[in-house]
């Protein structure tokens, strides 16, 4: 965890270059500190029937779920909606001058009662580093 | 919000127009006046690989999430599902008498301590109206 | 209920037959005795746009969220957890020791106040079981 999914309307692909903002987004989760670097697993899902409000076919959403362990700090929560909307409202900024859009950003909390996990990314990263160091 | 998101298995395209019964879920959901024009936002996720009950592969879902603002009363948020519900049991009757059907709505309360939002919808929506007013 | 949803990253495809991972996860959910057949929907969620830890392209995950029901035990809600794990634990091992791999399952319990269900598959189960009998 966290786990970070970025929803769209695929109205938007014309207009932004989605790939580059979700890795954006991938960027900007891990710039907070809040997590392991071998914890961060962020991906999009394209929606390709939507209708929006009027159900102008122009109008586009942005909707992320980011779902994080229980137990952090509501700031630390909050914080983390916070950079990741930086980076969809600017990268969409100049599209929201002239059509109807929607971001949206939901921090939730895991039930870990039910959780369970395995990942092999913490050891490889540190593994990565250990060479990295090795081989300055 | 409120977020809908209707999912189906990929074979109910074969018999039922899926983007016209995401428009009439889309269609209900405002019908019902709970919510303001510029909040709703309807799309569907569809789902190429599933396995349901037997394994049937004529065996179908569809199941709608409707993700809304926390604090409604029980009441609404009853009469939203089954105002989802009337139009998906309607737009599928001709085949759940003849294939398995699960259909299912689950309306969810989100967590609003992890939530932020930034909609010009809702401005867009009023001055639509202000300029269908002026062209009167 | 249970919804099983199976999201992975596209990169997988190369390496594991998915459509049969999620087929194993079926029939374990169904294995766990919890369930009454006609209830069990299991489908998988392809992620074509991803980043994980480091951003290497070759890094990979399996997220399953398994809803089910409030009111279970937890120790039926972990045997359940346990019982996904150890499928997509088999099927990915050769790939996880090459590659980064992160793997999870999350049981949640569905709010039952806002869910509507109908659903014909337990009829349907039924018949098949009696006509088969029949037959004998």
């Amino acid at each position: 965890v966290p786990h970070i999914i970025v929803e769209y309307s695929a109205n938007l692909e014309e207009a932004v270059p989605i790939a580059a903002l979700v890795a954006d987004v991938h960027r900007a989760v891990l710039a907070t500190g809040i997590f392991k670097l071998g914890a961060v697993r962020t991906r999009a899902a394209r929606r390709d029937i939507f209708f929006i409000a009027d159900g102008d076919p122009d109008n586009a959403f942005i909707n992320v779920i980011a779902r994080v362990a229980s137990g952090r700090p509501l700031e630390k929560r909050r914080g983390l909606a916070e950079a990741i909307m930086a980076v969809i409202e600017r990268e969409t900024a100049a599209l929201a001058a002239s059509r109807g859009l929607a971001l949206s950003i939901y921090v939730e909390e895991i039930d870990e009662d039910g959780a369970l996990r395995k990942n092999n990314l913490h050891a490889r990263m540190e593994q990565k580093v250990a060479l990295g160091n090795a081989a300055e």
